[in-house]
């Protein structure tokens, strides 16, 4: 409107107005009170105006060499087509593939040392510890960083971890397998509340635990799913959506159903009874014990929708605490990054954000693949945990709708009238339409040795979304 | 508007209109369509118009002997209050208030043997030759015509019972105390899916797994109660709430937590493992497990507002498949009856309305202490197995609380932004509004011997809660 002359002003508001309004909606309320029609287009400029992602957008929309469009219908295909099971569980040397007793796994895309935040070299710490690389926190702090230790994200190795995401070679894992594909994925046990090595914390309480997962829990878990057979985690996943768990946060329904499911088979193992009762007391005490499952079968998941030519499905979203990476599938492994971001939500007592330490964790997987923040409208009740209120949740899901190829047709939200959950998260529409995939997660105590102070949602970084836009379109325009 | 005389209808319609319309909204429609502001009332006549039962709120209203609404705020009160706990198991003859070896329990009001629907028949006869007292059908249908059996309601015995209710005195029974005011209810095992007496079956199949819940779950159930120590009901019921399950036909996540929480004590019971695991195999195998809990819990918790002077809250409802009886704090043990509707819902394969039994069962003591059909919003998935749209299930609640006189402090619905679940109907709501109480449950084939053939919705009988108004004006008008 400001276009229009001041001396022809007159002469077209005397005439019939019927205006279509772009832009700020007070043009358009300013009319409608005057008496003139006047539609307002819910509509802003793609990319935020940003001139460079828009002629990227222009570029793949123009080029023939490959179909995007199909290319990502086959990666969502391939994600919904997952069949996620436990096969059993290992020992992280013998099963998760390159494991080396001097390399150390971590959640997020590569970091070094000097680089990595305080709950992440709080983990590292005691991982070495644990490992006896290292007797103090000052030997673990010193070997980490004489250059003899190697760190590399889990996700190089078909593996993720929550939060720090620390895993060595002793440790055991969950295996899993895509039944549909083949492809497998490892992830360590959870910890349990309290002080856990995940959120960086690593005293003889932690390391004691640690131990006791791995003389105890794993062996007792090996015989147990042994005896069950593979675990359908699809199935699982998708009632416990019909039950208020979203799979990332709020895992209650995961662990009950677990529990329900492996119990006659645990009581049946040749074991001491003080033993399976401990290892049933420790899930029933940890409702994240399903968050080591959802994140494998997540990571299986999406892993069956990497690599397709052409297709600009996000892959991988990980954040080790200082930076956030995302993994395209039609661009390889590489990684675009951004700064980890502080997350927003409710902290536990005495705590609040300036203890926070930035982002960390792999169990993004869960939304990359659909479920967790993406599914929040399936767990209202998650809110008392993150922050917010029951319709933000529903508005949440709904959105991510805008930002996905394909909805799930196994992961239904009964909220949403069954609608299946948004699953595929395309590049292109999230630098298009500047909405930014919902996550929600824990929080770190930013040093080394605390833990976790609360949990929320958190916004990652948009360069990263447009970092990989630019290269897709570099890579096949 | 039709009062208004044609010769003077264009003198009025020459005037400013300002019409505030009740009843048929299509006439403020023509108003506003020719530009007159009119306000359509939402009213409809109280009661349906039926003068008598204006009258009897008139006449409650007007006396002054008693404070209805204080007396139900109190009766609401002490429902709020109720702290329902499982504090053990026992055999129905040793626990049970008047329990005797030639007295059979049922669900709902009173009934006599002739006038017994079949699903109820068949499970008298089921639970008859259980006891011994005959060893065919023909023998214990003879037994039950002879007069030499009693049968009384559950709810004369301080027990509630599933769908037919049969209660014989060798049974094991639930034991729960109300905390808070001392009182017990009783209740008997859930027996699982297919064949079971509660549906009316009797074969040689459902005897013996009757048995089985008598030498093999109860003893162990005792025990690992005894090491557990008693269960708090209203927490359990608060969570499941928060995790799909509205605790009537939705119990899943109910009969997970209960796994979850007795499973560590199961283990280390002094028991052949394989007895144990059978335990715990059948309560995996049977989402309904809980049913026979929530139960229970809502008696007790009913019950505390039994028998308060003037108040005209719903103490019991309950069928027998011929009968819909109601209860009413104020009117001590007086029934109130109608005939037993036809459920509205989904059957199973091979199965249709016609091979329907009227309503059936004491489970909608659920409802009466504000959970089930009351708490559906909480339950969105429920309308896979009885029928209906999610946003129904919202839907019923919030029309609940039209004719209830509080709202739960402790069972909250996460879609309704934590919203107390309506509690406590006001059988002067009931009646003045129209609104009947919202009832999701169970169907029953109608001859003896068949089982179950699906689930669903149903309604009350209107007259039941209008005699119950009359009678409550008459005694204390």
């Amino acid at each position: 409107m400001s276009g229009v002359r001041a001396n022809r002003a007159g002469e077209l508001f005397a005439a019939e107005l019927a205006v279509v309004n772009l832009g700020l909606a007070d043009f358009a309320a300013n009319l409608r009170a005057c008496g003139a029609p006047a539609v307002q287009v819910r509509w802003k400029p793609p990319c935020g105006g940003d001139v460079r992602l828009v002629d990227a957008l222009d570029r793949i929309a123009r080029q023939t060499r490959v179909d995007v469009d199909a290319a990502n219908r086959l990666a969502a295909e391939r994600m919904l087509q997952s069949r996620p099971q436990i096969i059993g569980v290992g020992k992280a040397l013998d099963v998760v593939p390159g494991m080396r007793p001097d390399l150390v796994l971590h959640a997020g895309p590569p970091v070094t040392w000097e680089r990595m935040c305080g709950p992440l070299r709080g983990a590292v710490i005691g991982g070495l510890v644990y490992e006896g690389l290292a007797k103090t926190r000052e030997e673990a702090e010193k070997l980490a960083a004489s250059g003899a230790i190697t760190f590399e994200p889990c996700h190089h190795h078909d593996a993720v971890g929550p939060m720090a995401g620390v895993m060595t070679s002793r440790m055991p894992v969950w295996i899993f397998e895509n039944a549909t594909f083949g492809n497998r994925a490892y992830c360590t046990f959870n910890e349990g509340l309290g002080k856990v090595l995940r959120y960086g914390a690593f005293s003889d309480e932690v390391l004691a635990k640690l131990r006791w997962l791995e003389t105890d829990l794993a062996p007792v878990m090996t015989k147990a799913l042994a005896a069950h057979g593979p675990i359908d985690m699809r199935g699982l996943i998708a009632q416990v959506l019909q039950m208020g768990d979203e799979g990332h946060n709020r895992n209650r329904a995961g662990t009950s159903l677990l529990i329900r499911e492996l119990a006659p088979f645990l009581v049946m193992l040749d074991e001491p009874r003080e033993k399976i009762a401990a290892v049933l007391s420790f899930m029933n005490a940890n409702d994240h014990f399903f968050l080591n499952l959802t994140m494998p079968a997540s990571k299986c998941t999406v892993d069956a929708a990497r690599g397709i030519e052409g297709s600009s499905v996000i892959t991988t979203m990980a954040r080790n605490g200082t930076d956030f990476g995302i993994r395209i599938s039609g661009l390889g492994d590489r990684w675009f990054t951004g700064p980890a971001g502080i997350v927003d939500g409710l902290y536990l007592p005495g705590y609040g954000p300036e203890d926070a330490a930035p982002d960390i964790g792999d169990s993004v997987i869960t939304e990359t693949a659909g479920i967790g923040g993406f599914a929040m409208a399936a767990a209202p009740a998650i809110v008392k945990f993150v922050g917010g209120k029951p319709a933000d949740a529903i508005d949440f899901t709904l959105r991510m709708y805008e930002i996905t190829v394909a909805e799930s047709e196994s992961y239904r939200i009964p909220a949403l009238d069954f609608r299946g959950t948004p699953t595929g998260i395309d590049v292109r529409k999230v630098v298009e339409t500047g909405i930014l995939p919902v996550i929600n997660t824990g929080i770190a105590h930013r040093e080394p040795g605390v833990g976790m102070v609360g949990a929320g949602l958190v916004k990652p970084p948009e360069n990263c979304f447009k970092d990989a836009l630019l290269a897709f379109a570099d890579a096949i325009g």
